[in-house]
């Protein structure tokens, strides 16, 4: 008879479900890797189950409740009864990391958290272990798979934002509410726990800048092809002059970065830094059996002895301002003069032109520029000026731009 | 005053002298990982130091020596004496993994190996710990950093295969003699290590078949393009028929699948497996600091409790046969009922053509197609069939095809 080692189930929606039949099976499997057979002993619903009877039933907890309460007391209590915790709960580590972490190292227990983020793609794994003790520089994630799908399917298609994401909710990679995915604050809580990680320092959703999608036109991604730009929700947690900005845009990606081939519901992650170069992981940010096998990873090992998160130690300034590249749109009047005027502008902010697109559209022309990065601050005063000129036939439309690199 | 952890090195190569200043550069961020102070207690190189001194004055030991003698020798020693073992040390897991293996579970010590398979893309870490219990269907692998570099600058230059492989060499990605990459023998090591990790059977190096890109031409990159395909040499492993194949091939990737943007001198492997859709990590498969930087990984991982490699369980039939699609490049006389009878013959072996494109060429013609796929055997019959129609003005060129999948 081999031994048990009993789980307890917090929630049991997609995920939750999806997790308890994969326990089952692949119990043969996790007991050839650790010498234990694994077992769900209670299951906590919404109507049924007992925290504390599960509890005390359970060496391990797996929260997939979702949300901060109750699930931040629940976290906490069984780490503080000494049991190890999974979870997938980015909101509550997005708002409330630090306290849990401190918690797990106090009662000298794992929390782990890989599903929390993109889903299947073992980031947290990899900051956490692989890369534990690297300088890293920049992270890159298209890390919310909803609006990757709606980006994807407007570029595909030539459909309007409205279309596609009617689309997304047809086929479900979209809620009824779409609010928190494609105002871009789901990708923020997630960048903001990969930023924690990736630079051992305080991080919470109140620190990530976001701007979502609800805005983008079909006649964007249209000009992205012509420009052999892929148009994508991209978070940033990067270092700026001994401080971190991180914060979630839409952005243009060259053809060659390897986040501008990332397609549909695909999650995935650029980590960079001198002595790696960089490394990419991708795959499917969500799904019941996807996000379940990223919790069955943890749950194993956590049954083998523990990685920790450590406690902070830096404390990195917030950054606000950035550099960028954009593209910049505008309509103008068709008259002479028009180009050199925005140039003038854009060159006093230090702005320079990378390439430009004009074409006419009957008395109005469409000018259509990337220009190389620039504080994002000298950028936008620039637009604040050319927004006022008198040939501008509509708003000046801006995207920042993430060029190519490595290639 | 922390406690110190003490590490011998063998080898004092590229990667060797980058790990020993990395592992300098980094002993504060270890320390706050683990509580231990990691310290050189000695190198090993050609002309200086002792096995056996640096050995008793280690509590690991990290082997960049490469090749089977006298790294063998040494890693075994090392894990008998109780002592983990961090190696890149390709060559000697794929020969002798089996037995490594079973001397670190029989001695209770690591034995870690990130760097050994595309450098700092942590590949193997995500096979053995996250996705340590899954059932794996397919392993894709972009694992020959130089044969990569190679393909690309054809693909971008138009340049001869000669040509590229003199570039290669020039930029220091190829070595003067390349005859182990380029033949594909280096990825057939890495797929060979990987197979074993994914699928839990043995798999050594005699297993896997092997192809390498000296036969690829100019012109099979030019109707690469045309045809919207990329030109890769990939390694494959996958069940088939509750069987293993493990093979190494050049093959075009239809352009959205994720191994076909990998450019340069970078590597990717793919993981597919039902429960995860497909995972993909990317990043650069070789370089000094990059190597070195998973070196340290394993390191640190090692300073804390252990993940071991279980022994094999099941043992898989090796499978030589598989389906595969394929590009098919014929020269043939310009007359009519050509693509008749060639059809013909592919049809009588079950291949269906997916797409053709004819171009004339004076009194010959080129017949470009794709079929779907089918056994290689059976398309390789009907090849052969081809071959020896009288309207066949030279060889048929036969290319495997990878197609786009989860998009």
């Amino acid at each position: 008879m081999p031994g048990i080692f009993s789980v307890g189930l917090l929630g049991h929606g997609t995920v939750g479900s999806a997790f308890a039949e994969l326990l089952e099976a692949r119990a043969d499997e996790v007991e050839h890797s650790t010498g234990l057979r694994p077992q769900l002993s209670g299951v906590l619903t919404r109507s049924q189950g007992d925290f504390q009877a599960i509890l005390s039933d359970s060496q391990l907890i797996v929260e997939l409740i979702g949300g901060v309460d109750p699930a931040r007391d629940y976290v906490l209590e069984a780490m503080r009864a000494g049991r190890h915790v999974v979870t997938a709960n980015k909101q509550l580590l997005s708002r409330h990391g630090e306290e849990l972490w401190a918690c797990a190292r106090e009662h000298g227990v794992q929390l782990r958290f890989e599903a929390a983020v993109a889903g299947v793609v073992p980031v947290i794994r990899v900051l956490q272990e692989s890369l534990g003790t690297t300088f890293v520089e920049r992270v890159h994630g298209i890390v919310n798979g909803t609006t990757n799908f709606i980006l994807t399917e407007m570029e595909r298609t030539g459909e309007a934002y409205e279309e596609a994401l009617a689309e997304a909710q047809r086929l479900g990679y979209a809620e009824a509410d779409p609010t928190d995915d494609v105002s871009g604050a789901d990708a923020a809580a997630k960048m903001a726990i990969l930023a924690r990680l990736a630079f051992d320092t305080p991080v919470s959703l109140g620190d990530v800048r976001y701007e979502g999608i609800e805005h983008i036109t079909a006649d964007d991604l249209e000009y992205a092809r012509d420009l052999g730009l892929a148009l994508k929700l991209v978070g940033t947690a990067e270092r700026v002059n001994g401080g971190l900005s991180v914060r979630v845009h839409p952005v243009f990606l060259y053809g060659g970065h390897p986040l501008a081939s990332v397609s549909g519901p695909f999650n995935a992650v650029t980590i960079e830094a001198p002595s790696i170069t960089e490394i990419t992981l991708q795959g499917p940010g969500a799904g019941g059996p996807q996000t379940a096998t990223a919790v069955l990873g943890d749950v194993v090992s956590a049954m083998i002895p523990p990685a920790q998160t450590p406690a902070t130690r830096d404390r990195l300034e917030i950054v606000s301002d950035v550099e960028s590249a954009f593209y910049l749109h505008l309509e103008v009047a068709d008259r002479p003069g028009v180009l050199a005027q925005v140039a003038e502008i854009l060159g006093l902010q230090g702005a320079s032109i990378k390439s430009v697109v004009q074409k006419g559209l009957g008395e109005n022309a469409r000018l259509v520029m990337v220009v190389h990065p620039l504080l994002e601050s000298r950028f936008f005063a620039a637009v604040e000026l050319i927004g006022g000129l008198d040939f501008l036939r509509a708003r000046p439309r801006a995207i920042r731009v993430i060029e190519e690199q490595f290639t």
